[in-house]
């Protein structure tokens, strides 16, 4: 892809690789004119993810980094403690499972009885256990630099991705200062966030001094899984939902929606932020690269 | 809004109300200029539904329809059969719940355990519930003008909505033809299809003659639900996912993404399509009612 040539990855630890062969598929269809097209689509394919013994869920993901979906998403949903010991993840390919095991006792069984009362949340998680411990949640002082924010939607917008090559995905970016570091897509948006998480969890990286961008809407289940993950900055390109504003507000995240060329909103937290980028010199979004129909 | 005078609404059995003061809210923040700004944001609030004494699960939702969403989310979950007699539906607004009584028993006992397996499904529904009963899916034969689909998604993307109004939502509607009958909008996307079916299912609407319009990706789920609600043609602005058209062509289903303006791709069930337009006099989407990053 031409974009290569036009944008700096060298910041990226972990970069999509919209050429894998594994998570893409071309398939033949009919277009408006009655012509044979080929088009490219995404994987979605199922992954049961155990804890110990234990089967715990089964997610539809993409099914790059399984590793981390899986541990991602036992932390985020509290499943796995902060300083849990981990001391094996299999993941078997052709079973679509991967096995987190844990020295001693977790609390997944406490944590499976919520999950009764509140499955198949239309929202696509556990909510019960989600709005737990965000009481105890202290989000760090971090001072954002505007241009550093114009700089990252920039950069990510224009980074290869799965979403340039086939459409139909959720992208979520780990950033700090003007540097994207991490930048996960997924069919399902909470695997994307999960899959950071899990990666942030295995290297014992600090969210301190993060910034969160995601492709998504800021919905309450963003905002929350955000500030539990302990970044104090949540970043989109998209809109907000009243509650997402409202939880911000509560734990003190900066939050900043609508974010296309120049323009931004910041509902909350807005004074992480150091104004030294002037707006009107911010090109607008480049058509080419524009993210049409953005999955949210 | 003006679009108001520019498009034909009588066709609508249920439109979105984007000014009803109970779905969004106007909140106060900061613009890329560091002015304050208002802006409106849709409402997003948990439902508990029960079914009888058994509370089957929370939802996150914009709050229209609390009936329509509980009783289209247990049947499409299978906890209520297409025969089952619902003899009431309360709703408590202060409560934040649905409680939907049938005569007799229900299998939701059943169901509640495959849940506990499948709960916080990365898509957010009980994935190994949707799989069944699509071997028994026979979807009717079905006719469909791309004369018909072009009018649909211009009335659509030019209805007032919240979307139009807050963004950040998602959309499907119910189709007839050229005619949209039910638009139904919601924060969690599978709400939004959740609520058309229990519309149809309290109304005892045929679902032969119809075609379903969403806003959102054409997911395995999105494809799953569709089809088992009997809808033999679902149509979509957004992209596929290749498990989505997997199925789509297991079940004979008429598959329509990426349409937009003149274009769209066809990538299941092309025999019922009579192609009767001429996609060249086709006018593109119009940029002041163009979904930029539209909720998938």
């Amino acid at each position: 892809m031409q974009l290569d040539t036009t944008v700096d990855l060298s910041s990226y630890i972990i970069a999509p690789d919209p050429q894998a062969p594994r998570l893409t598929r071309s398939v033949e269809g009919v277009d408006q004119n009655g012509q044979p097209t080929e088009i490219s689509v995404v994987e979605e394919r199922p992954l049961t993810i155990f804890l110990n013994g234990q089967e715990i869920v089964t997610a539809m993901t993409i099914g790059d980094y399984p590793e981390y979906l899986a541990l991602g998403f036992l932390r985020n949903q509290g499943m796995l403690r902060p300083d849990e010991t981990v001391h094996r993840v299999d993941y078997d390919e052709d079973l679509e499972t991967v096995v987190v095991r844990t020295d001693g006792q977790t609390t997944y069984e406490e944590k499976l009885k919520k999950k009764t009362r509140t499955s198949g949340c239309a929202v696509g998680t556990v909510f019960g256990d989600m709005m737990e411990g965000l009481e105890q949640v202290t989000l760090p002082d971090l001072q954002v630099k505007t241009s550093d924010l114009y700089a990252l939607a920039s950069t990510i917008n224009r980074t290869p991705s799965l979403y340039l090559e086939a459409g139909a995905i959720h992208g979520t970016v780990l950033c700090k200062d003007h540097l994207p570091l991490v930048y996960m897509e997924d069919v399902g948006r909470h695997n994307a966030v999960d899959k950071i998480a899990g990666w942030m969890f295995s290297d014992g990286v600090s969210p301190d001094d993060k910034v969160l961008y995601t492709t998504g809407r800021l919905t309450s289940e963003m905002v929350i899984k955000t500030a539990l993950m302990g970044i104090p900055v949540l970043a989109s390109r998209s809109g907000f939902t009243a509650w997402g504003v409202e939880i911000a507000r509560q734990v003190g995240l900066t939050l900043i929606g609508r974010m296309r060329g120049q323009r931004f909103v910041c509902l909350s937290g807005e004074d992480r932020l150091l104004r030294d980028a002037d707006p009107s010199a911010v090109p607008d979004d480049d058509k080419k690269h524009r993210r049409k129909g953005a999955p949210t």
